[in-house]
């Protein structure tokens, strides 16, 4: 890096650097932007990022990223204790409590399973999930695996599914998946063959 | 923004949209991704915009960003007093510095002049740039105008020109600009007509 940057400068854009998507050069970019800012909007940044640091934990429940542990979504009293829906990410939650189709409890997994890249069961919260499937006070009847329609996704899905099969839960359990066919607004004509073929295999009656 | 998204996730997705070129959804993503870091990664993150905010400076005379004032450039001997290199902004003194074909003296303007998004001349160093000519002291005698080759690069020169012109500074001043042709590894079959042109227009002996 030319020594023409000065080092603040420089580490700031390292810091960004590191981001998902942002090259060095973009990175620096955002530094130049950052230092005409007004100090006060710089030290806002670098507040915030301390109180993410701080101020947000793991619910020890369902692993959703909240600023209490249990969350709200796990010390609800109206949502359903039947239902477990279990996702990859945070993020996943939002987008399917915006939904609004769901009523029941999360537990999020921390990843899915990908050979490929080498992420193993054992840096997912699948132990925490037979746990809880396992507890006597436990009312879960139906486990439904909410993951991306990928390859990593159906993975994790084969690998659930036997998990639950192999065990005795006290009582029966159903796994259930999202369902997949042709997305809200597509164009039959543009669609892939797999989304299509999908789509007329899960056809319903009318 | 939804309820389940905690404040100090949403709050460094906030800073992040402010970044030129992303929006809410890659800033949210970019939090997600930050809160999943070691902590001490995210303090290193704050500390280093913290550092931004106070440890950089805008060198007092070429205004250059640095972690000195005057800044390594305005206090190296070994530098020709002549020649004034005028740029738009900080990163561009870099871009010059590492094409290693100059070895006078910079001046920031910190921007260039565009009517349209209503950069006025009262918003650039332009004032700085005409004190620095106008001092007794001052041995520039060339002012090369070094904009990109756009509408609101040409309008500065057109602008500073006519400023430049206008005043007496004891001594004669040219003002020159960066050549305009075919930029190096080029194919003459999909440059564009204005760069041929120019190209052929300024053409050399061989």
């Amino acid at each position: 890096m030319s020594k023409l940057i000065p080092p603040p400068i420089h580490d700031v854009a390292a810091e960004f650097d590191g981001l998902p998507g942002i090259g060095p050069r973009a990175a620096l970019r955002y530094a130049y932007w950052l230092v005409n800012l007004p100090k006060d909007r710089l030290l806002r940044f670098a507040d915030a990022l301390k109180r993410l640091a701080d101020g947000v934990t793991r619910c020890h429940v369902c692993g959703l990223w909240s600023d209490a542990s249990p969350c709200t979504i796990c010390t609800d009293p109206r949502r359903n204790d039947k239902e477990l829906c279990v996702v990859a990410s945070p993020q996943d939650v939002r987008v399917i409590e915006e939904c609004g189709a769901f009523k029941g409890r999360y537990h999020i997994l921390g990843g899915t399973l990908d050979p490929v890249s080498g992420r193993t069961p054992e840096q997912l919260y699948i132990p925490a999930l037979i746990e809880r499937l396992m507890n006597h006070a436990s009312t879960i009847t139906e486990v439904i695996l909410a993951f991306d329609p990928d390859v990593p996704g159906d993975t994790t899905v084969l690998y659930l599914k036997k998990q639950l099969a192999e065990r005795d839960f006290g009582r029966p359990i159903r796994t259930t998946r999202l369902a997949r066919g042709l997305p809200n607004g597509a164009t039959l004509e543009y669609a892939d063959e797999m989304t299509v073929a999908e789509a007329m295999e899960h056809r319903r009656e009318g």
